[in-house]
């Protein structure tokens, strides 16, 4: 099987850094920083999106790519009921974003009008962590009732990251989740990565997210 | 992509077919009951399998197949702690498992001694969905922090099932999750499948399923 599938994938491969070099060269035309936002299913995209939103919109102008495998709009009608430009992309099945979906779903955003493109990529901790989207940064969100041996489990995502947000921290209680050795395992992979924990639920922890990424925009215009 | 991907994926899906068939007839021959058991990252599969293993160990032989992305033994460790012949299947960064890797793990194992072969599929609820091992049913365990909203987001896992278990219930007094929701969403795509909502860290719900698969098995000695 690997003998089929391997020169595909390079193919494959080859291409989609290409798609994703043009769409970062777009979105620095436009003064637009961009996240690829990744997660197991379940672990918070949605509520972590609709978060950073609300803290943001007073000052900046936000568009969403919202990719799913199936063609249901429960994220989709989510953003814009939160009153954000939203395009959606089902994938047909096919278990990640890939550049070239990012770069059509591009065309139908007012990118000239957006200071920022929040991608959520398909619910899936493998597939995702090959493909580069052009975005600006990679961002995982784990989340305390997953257990905290993902790290080891999944080690490719963690090492592409940019950016770690752990959500649902008001379960620890009820949940075993050793935080020290999830940030071991952490750190073995990605060394210094900019962590924050966070519950969508009740907001515990959303601000200091949200103080990041407003001066990380701000200092993407002087680069 | 699709017109290069196509015709590779159908190479697969049919030599695919063909070793499940085989994988089946084996376990047949050989009086074994087997389970693929699917669910996202998190959702629980391990502990489900200890607590399946600590009920049933008194009167069947049970051996596991575990399927990891990474190099990892977290969970066959736990599976041999628990005094189970456990082999583990690496598969190198793919998202699944596929019946070739699982023909290759049966040969470790000691199939005429065996009643039941648990096999831990790669936590993702989109690749497993398409590839048929050869075990007697398919299982998913979707759980209550994933939230409600899986079945319609996932819907092709859904269809493929012949169990559900809903794990993690005694985390519902904590988070948004409407059962009745999630209950429509899955009969839609998979009506009157059989459902057992259980809390493996609590052990409440366990026995029903219990009950259900030790009829399954004797009842399939006689099939």
């Amino acid at each position: 099987m690997s003998a089929i599938r391997v020169p595909v994938v390079e193919k494959i491969f080859n291409a989609n850094d290409q798609i994703a070099h043009q769409n970062r060269h777009l979105m620095n035309q436009n003064d637009v920083f961009a996240i690829n936002i990744m997660a197991s299913p379940g672990a918070g995209k949605t509520s972590f999106i609709l978060q950073t939103i609300k803290h943001l919109q007073a000052d900046f102008k936000i568009g969403v790519i919202e990719g799913d495998t199936a063609a249901v709009t429960i994220d989709s009608d989510k953003v814009v009921a939160a009153g954000m430009p939203a395009v959606q992309i089902n994938t047909g099945g096919e278990c990640h974003l890939d550049a070239t979906m990012v770069s059509e779903a591009l065309t139908r955003l007012p990118l000239a009008e957006l200071d920022l493109v929040i991608v959520e990529n398909v619910g899936n901790l493998i597939c995702p962590a090959a493909f580069d989207l052009g975005t600006s940064i990679n961002l995982l969100i784990a989340s305390v009732p997953e257990g905290d041996d993902k790290p080891y489990k999944y080690p490719n995502i963690y090492r592409g990251l940019e950016v770690l947000i752990i959500n649902k921290t008001d379960l620890q209680p009820y949940v075993q989740f050793d935080m020290d050795y999830f940030t071991r395992g952490v750190q073995l992979l990605n060394p210094g990565l900019t962590t924050f924990p966070v519950s969508c639920r009740t907001g515990e922890g959303i601000m200091p997210w949200i103080d990041w990424l407003k001066a990380e925009i701000l200092r993407s215009r002087q680069g």
